[in-house]
């Protein structure tokens, strides 16, 4: 019989290259490899803190995707209904890291990969089994890779929904992959149906044609009228996280204050602690409303140990977040203890 | 008025990404890069023996892309003539070093480049004028990248045709784009009218469909008699080079002994020296067969110091390559002098 | 009901700190991680190679233990069963890397680690069913490390061997761990009831205190005389290897040449080839005679590969190594492909 | 016929040794090389924005030498006037990064350089044609460096002015190289005929024997009243810069906010802006009043581009200098955007 | 006839383990090799003030032995009555570094060290004449790695009274090593004899069951009450430190402003300059009361820079370290002179 | 009263700085630093076998030559008596690593250096008291250095002789800093004087302008003949060396096979263990012939151990070393043992 997960979840996974010491790639002599991708650094986060995770993707077989492959494995997450080609490519992305006001630029060059000419024939139909898992975790970049990306996501979600899996979608725009009119249309059939709609709040202003100023609570309101079977929660920096059960309360997550050592993926990092804070305390599938604020507060403190580590995933460990979780204020030292 | 060259050519250069140390591509943490490209390699190589030297290409107006116009502009190779562009990508290609059993392998990421989207218009046209350039330099890899770049390969090559210009054409065959059938169809307009004609041993013998056992003064032979208008200089790794011009005897060059620190492009350098031997001892821009003896001894002894040297440039100096030239034997010591 | 393994080892992984470019250890500045132990290494390969491997073992739970237990996650094998501690510590050796007449030295920093002090209780008693593994794999430097760790050992041969696994075991002789004669009474029970018996050459002159001159296949014959039950392999360095079924023929098999780019580990990976040959080619447990010769030569294949890979463990493909051992020769060439 | 610069420069360009990650240089094991020169600085930023410059200076014939060639060239700066010699030595200088309280410390190692030994006959003298170029650039380093260096320097700003020139003079005082008071007198026929002064606060304060304390507006005004033909341009650190033309208003510039990465260069990039802003937005030679606000809004946001990119170099774009010349006020956000 | 020190100390040193650029133990592919002890660290910072400084302790003669020992005499530590054995083992700790809330761990590795089973007879008893030395340094540290530590330091102790030696006795607890009763009993005999007694705020309150809140204030004046005979000094880290002389006066000290480059070895670096300044000062052994507020001067002065060089060890200069003494404010700049 | 030495040494030396991975200088990014010195290198070979080695030079006080200075002092070797100054500079090279047929490049970097302004003044004139050393070494390359340094090491040997100490010279012809003519008659009274003359082939042949074909025992001949109270040792490279003492027999020794991983510093290193072999065996001043043979297998033996190091100090043991005198034959094994 099949194995049993907590989240199953479905995306592409880069290599990110970075001149070291903030050097401009066109100074750079090498470069430092992590490996990174929205719902797989998701994934590392749910597995670190304990939960059994499997990562749904295509890759190439050569020795980058194997990087990949080796990578994911070595932080705990079932890599084995991953489907490997000799075709295609593996994306890539550049980084080159800078400060204000030069700032850091990316160049990216994920076109062509493996996940981007993923079918839905690609998926493993027959880990959607009742049971099998608890959880589908999607996110709106895979909908916005290409237009067969786009289709096996939502057959996979159909899959899920077919099974009794919960559903989470991450909004996660990427203006580099389409614009927001594509990406309300191509988000709708996902955000419709989540049981758990993650939203960044400046992505859902854009999304929805909302003004830069409109207040994070009416984004909220507004998100909760359009989808009103999801949990909606909105993520808003430095401004901590927000979010709202169907017929719950309003609940508020200031940040858990957080050196800046690695920016990228502090919401991927938010989005494993938070489904870890609804999964961890609750052995059904439904987001009982209970549970938010756990949830919420899980949320930021993995994406505060995310932002004091480096690289894209949050290789952070559940006796860390729980201290956190558990902190009576939102500070910390940063002793060491000898 | 224009400016005077030596030598123009016209290809793709990449970034070589390799891991330190002998590691695998999936064991990296990080990649040492260089810049690489058949032509370049050879322009660079002219470039520090003196020459002035314009390398034609399509770049992707990003940091990589500056990376590589820097670096051929470091070693004094014109890159004023360039065509840059916002869209496609810059090739790259990973290189895997190992030693036997193991070998090298190449993880080849090079499809949607720039320059595989180069059009005939991007030429500079104006630049093709009688006396603009002594000489234009192509292989057998440009055309085999796209049709596109084969266009404009052709073009080119009428366009120095017309302006006066010799040819000179490597036919550097690469299994990984065409077939020998395709290749033999597609080299076949620069191999019928150039001046100069480069063939690797093994490449001949799989384009043409000779034996793998075909002795090399046999190919020799074969060339002469269908391209009965060009010098051919036959590469043999490991046993030298041998040529031939129309009417001329056959001229034998062995290989000077070289510690293998870098091995690719060492025909790139063999071209770069044999070009020199022809330019640098010859004001006209007739391949005088008197002189063929002497570049030959060129091409062997810039490869040579290119096989000493890491990464795909021959980054070398006349003075040393002149030293090869004139030394006695074949054979070289390599104390330190202080 | 249970995961079905090829092969369970247990064993000791150690952290190898190596001092970059041949430096000494007193001159290092810094220091080059690399994993490994001998049954990890055999585990590892056997994962690359395709099959399900499981590691018994016990670990720390701090960063070094984690680290190792990513690495062998990260190439494949299963280490849901190694029982963790807060106590005790993680095995290190330093590496000296040098060449005649200096030589290699290492310091050994693996006294009181967490396996020297795993209890036959640590082992997954439940693991040991019927079917659930076809072969345990273990060596002799686990029952060296410790009275702890043999007592530990030989329960795992007992419960082995009740379930009906078959079983491989490897002198593997470390003379910092134990003497000769205490290697002998201590590798009995196992060198008595193992199916497959690895012996290097020169451990078993040392251990059974044979002169260093006695003829290989003398050495051959007083291990089959002594353990009859076993397939006996002797392993010989640069002499390639002999093995011999029960009343079967000797079958010797020569090296394939190979770069010594990583010295370490070879006999690890030849361990994993030959189990491999055995394992691959056959559905039963029994190391039926007729699969010695094709498993010696997977033997010599891997662990050729494995010298020209830098590290401890074969981080090898099925692919080069079947490559290899359909190879006609045993020589190979080590030309870039492209 | 000549080449036409926008900008000629003059000066000595050394290398800069570093040891990495704040190590003291008794401590270093190792040393990052970076390429540095006032007036080849200033040179890079102008190239990277897109005008001519020609960088003369006289460099040693040997690896040292080629590298800063190769770097220079490779950011666009043409340095085929350079004065090649087998003589001297490369000037370098050491720099032992550190915070307070400890500081950064350099040791300056370029006695008998190259440059020092610089003669007025090393100058390319055809070069000073009417037209040639628009400006020449020198700092107050060149004459400090050596008798003949000053020598050579006055024989280049006689030349420029004879050709119709403007010249452009930065005092840019170096206490290790000379006296506030030769440093007056040897900047003097510099400072009298300059059309572009630009001076450091400090610098004006010891050179002019100035107290510590005098304003920024006193110091403008004594140097308008002595260089009544010069536009005056102060630059005063953290305090921006003001600048005034002949009978022209003052005008004041802030500082665009900066991340501080490398401290070193930030004049030079300055320097290289406010020249830009006067040629880019002048088809003349004069320096006309209306263009000082713009030159000196482009000179706070190339130094600002500077401070936030490692190394000596302002290795800016043009369009990250427009945006910031652009922007509505003198903050920028530092979000990657993707 | 004997040496003559002014210092002569005693403990333990090891190898800090750390991966760069703030990477997890676990990912980490290498590590960064720094020298550390207490004890060393201050005789370290006596050596560069000038001072003679004797380092007593055992040491594994192995490449990592070595390493130690070659890094104290480099930084002119006397090291020649260290203890040599082939037994045991050099002590490691492996630093995590990390920003809140992550923080930075410590795995340490020290058990069983060569030190830690150091006995009384392993000092060099002829060493502790009457003159051979002006002080004996200890810490809590040496007394709380094991029992036969303990007994040495103690025999120290002894040793250096009967000779007339001042003794220095930093309390330095370690909750890793042992509990505060045992910390309290086992250093009684220390701090009851002590001339100079260094106790940091939190161990003070720690040891002596003072509460988290008692003010310094009250926690000097206990010590004082129990330790008459000394002269007793409070470090508390960002709040300075304060000290007083038998029937002296309190005297207080601010810390300099300093970056934070390397955190380890503050303390240590305080009592080089602490001591350095009573030392330094004053040609008898007493710790004269007049000296107190000189020597808190260069005891803030000397971890002032330490905090600024990364290390364990404060590789710093007598000349900055006066300077620092002798400026008038607490302040300082940090600017680049040239 | 002062310290007793074994040897007392003279010398300058540099810090070499290489790029790594056999780059060109041109192309390097970062470099290596290594310290050495034909003095110093010899120096720490004798302190690494025991012998305590003062060694005299001059030094700027500067970060670089307090790395030089705790480079030696770490490895043994006492350098309390250097002169340390505020002005002149540390003595550098570049040394680029080549193989055939590029071949290693050095560009010298060291004029002007503080050893080349060294007066005789500068000598530490109370040292050279009778008992104080056993032995003075010096080598030709301080004379040939600059008339200051030539003037000073004349007053060292004046000063030695006087103080009954032997002398040990090696003739060390550095083409770079005089001609052969000048080299012979600076090298003059050194080894006129000498107890001990160490002549490698090649040096002697330019110098007294023999052949380059005249056979080895005829040049040791003709030593002995102009030399005749001189020990006179000949090295040959790889054909190892063969010395004769006055009136004693002409001795060979072969050199022990040794892996070329550092081939700088071979030659002071033989010197190393040549005195070593001398003086280690022999409580007397004079080199008794009967330890000629024994000295002449020391200076092998260290040779070999340097030429498989990396730097240019023999950083080796007196273990290894007496191992490999002791050795059978000269041929050694290069096995890891454990």
């Amino acid at each position: 019989m099949a194995d049993h997960y907590d989240v199953v979840t479905l995306g592409e996974t880069m290599l990110r290259l970075t001149p070291p010491q903030m050097r401009r790639l066109e100074q750079a002599t090498n470069l430092d490899i992590e490996v990174g991708g929205s719902e797989s650094n998701t994934a590392v986060g749910l597995a670190r803190l304990g939960l059994k995770v499997s990562w749904l993707s295509r890759l190439t077989k050569n020795g980058l995707g194997l990087l990949i492959d080796n990578a994911l494995k070595g932080y705990g997450v079932d890599t084995s209904r991953v489907c490997w080609t000799d075709q295609d490519r593996v994306g890539l992305y550049f980084l080159e890291e800078g400060l204000a006001p030069r700032g850091s630029a990316v160049v990216y060059d994920r076109a062509n990969s493996a996940l981007s000419r993923m079918q839905p024939d690609d998926l493993p139909a027959d880990l959607f089994q009742p049971g099998a898992s608890r959880v589908l975790h999607i996110t709106g970049i895979t909908p916005a890779v290409s237009q067969s990306a786009a289709q096996t996501t939502l057959k996979a979600l159909g899959l899920a929904k077919q099974a009794g899996w919960a559903v989470s979608f991450d909004l996660n725009y990427r203006a580099r992959l389409w614009s927001p009119e594509q990406a309300r249309v191509g988000c709708e059939p996902f955000a419709r149906t989540a049981d758990l709609l993650i939203a960044p709040l400046r992505d859902a202003r854009l999304i929805y044609s909302l003004s830069g100023t409109t207040p994070p609570e009416q984004v909220l309101g507004f998100l909760q009228q359009h989808f009103p079977q999801a949990t909606v929660v909105l993520t808003m920096g430095k401004d901590g996280a927000m979010g709202q059960a169907p017929r719950g309360e309003l609940i508020r997550q200031p940040v858990f204050p957080a050196a800046e050592v690695g920016r990228i993926g502090g919401g991927d990092a938010f989005a494993a602690g938070l489904l870890y804070g609804f999964l961890a305390g609750n052995d059904h599938k439904e987001f009982a409303p209970g549970l938010l604020a756990l949830a919420l507060r899980w949320g930021a403190a993995v994406a505060a140990l995310k932002y004091s580590t480096p690289g894209d995933m949050p290789v952070i460990s559940h006796a860390e977040a729980a201290r956190l979780v558990a902190s009576e204020s939102n500070t910390s030292s940063s002793g060491v203890s000898r």
